[in-house]
């Protein structure tokens, strides 16, 4: 939630000259998204989103990701649309930094979301597999189940500074999630972050998705078990059953699951919170201190973990 | 340039249920202004800014300065119009802070102002003074010329710290400053902070002064005096004349300079200089490293006090 890189007015008129957007009315450095500079625009023929991409995102995937955006926004699904130069191109380059126009969508996130809210973030995380179905690009999950191990080679003293044991507590989670990890499930295209800041409602409907940049081939059931561990647990780390059901049957009302996806959701879960656990560890202990951004507690994750390790085959009936 | 406050969905939907501007369509910080959090707010109803007051701007002086922006807005001249709540207040409480919200204002501030903006810039501040006449609020300018001396009281060894020998130098400004400083020129509220980043323009013309924080009760010339240190100066620190005339030109469109203000800009912008000069320095030796505002250089205005005291005369023919 910082903005990084300060455009000045002759960068900014000097990309413009490029586009067909009219003039330039505003011109706002927002705070949305923490990795990269989000600037808000209005001009005289309306209002976009300019992302200059600070780190993380690689410049060569931006076209999956800038992609699958227009993709989504042709087939009706409510995600910003791209804006093209007059040569058609929506990549660009601001300050040597790769950089991209997109349309505002209006719409507010939710801090603490309610039951009503899981049912319809659950049908918005449907239509976009929906409309996501056919996009051409492919880009595998390098955040998926068989990183995980890898990943945490390198964590093990981090985790134990955390909370003493828990190394030993993980390699289990990941000797059991190596051995559980369900294959042949329906896959396509996901979201792989559809996190409360990335969901816009309006009136308590839907109304967006934002921030695509985890995107990539894996297991749909997986990304309704990001969201199960994003969207139903209290603030006091207990798993609300009926958040959860809300999500999945409003999901289930665009998409509905199979046997096999619905039998795979608790090991699914179990594995979407140690891929959270994991990178959140993992910033935790390299953000330099005093950074702008601080990194999230990998804490939260691991009381997510426990819960899951304890079970949670119920959600097998929703 | 930085939001220090974050703002739930609960805590907005609170506050807007105070007023009746509609229904949230879009939330989100912006980066403006560095002292206060700054969010920008559609509705059903329009746009807004909605402001949290974190630190140096007195809650007690809140009233001074939303009221003097109504006042403008009411006569024509083009600054935010502070919103009341159902209950006429405008000053409100969020998170336990001063809270205000105001409309939206298109327009863009440069950051290398040309001579056109100059001249442009100038006759916004005049019509700022001529629209802030009768204005019943009354606020004495603690940064005014009276404060400089007991300030730099604390800063001397600051001042030899950034450049030795800098403390004489200062001193012997301050002495000559306040045996020259001018008494009786034509006073009202002024700006008293009317730097690029305070004013927007649209289509080349002023369109907007915001940030009225620092306004209070002092010599109009000296309002000018501010923005000749902040809008007539090259990036190499020499000063364009052609820049000052233009400035002081467009202003005498709307109010003419009385030989007395013209015969005072050299000692006021001498002091205008030495007043950023100081808060600066102060800023820059006791903000923490690491706080997410960096202060600003004191040395660019060190640069433009050498050049007041090697003599701007040739301002009084403008």
């Amino acid at each position: 939630m910082a903005v990084y890189t300060d455009i000045s007015d002759e960068e900014l008129d000097a990309l413009l000259a490029d586009y067909d957007v009219g003039e330039a009315l505003a011109f706002k450095g927002i705070a949305e998204g923490v990795e990269n500079s989000n600037f808000l625009l209005e001009t005289t023929k309306g209002r976009f989103i300019l992302t200059l991409y600070e780190r993380r995102v690689k410049a060569d995937e931006l076209p999956y990701f800038l992609n699958l955006m227009t993709w989504l926004a042709d087939r009706g699904f409510p995600s910003a649309r791209p804006v093209a130069d007059r040569e058609g191109r929506v990549l660009k380059t601001v300050r040597e930094k790769p950089a991209a126009m997109v349309e505002f969508l209006t719409g507010l996130s939710v801090r603490r979301p309610t039951v009503a809210h899981c049912r319809e973030a659950g049908g918005g995380l449907a239509r976009f597999h929906l409309a996501g179905d056919g996009y051409p690009g492919r880009r595998a999950n390098d955040l998926g189940q068989p990183s995980w191990a890898p990943m945490f080679d390198r964590l093990g003293a981090a985790a134990e500074d955390l909370k003493p044991g828990l190394a030993a507590t993980i390699a289990g989670d990941l000797a059991m999630l190596a051995k559980a990890w369900p294959g042949g499930l329906p896959s396509g295209t996901i979201h792989a972050d559809l996190f409360p800041d990335n969901v816009f409602f309006r009136e308590g409907r839907f109304a967006a998705a934002i921030d695509f940049y985890f995107a990539c081939d894996d297991a749909y059931a997986y990304d309704l078990a990001v969201m199960l561990n994003a969207w139903c647990f209290e603030a006091d780390g207990s798993f609300n059953l009926t958040a959860a059901r809300a999500l999945l049957a409003g999901y289930q009302e665009h998409r509905p699951l199979s046997a096999a996806e619905r039998e795979a959701l608790p090991v699914l879960a179990h594995g979407a919170a140690m891929r959270f656990f994991l990178t959140r560890l993992n910033d935790w202990f390299s953000t330099p201190t005093g950074a702008l951004v601080r990194p999230k507690d990998p804490l939260e994750y691991e009381r997510k973990l426990a819960v899951h390790r304890a079970g949670l085959d119920l959600l097998a009936d929703a």
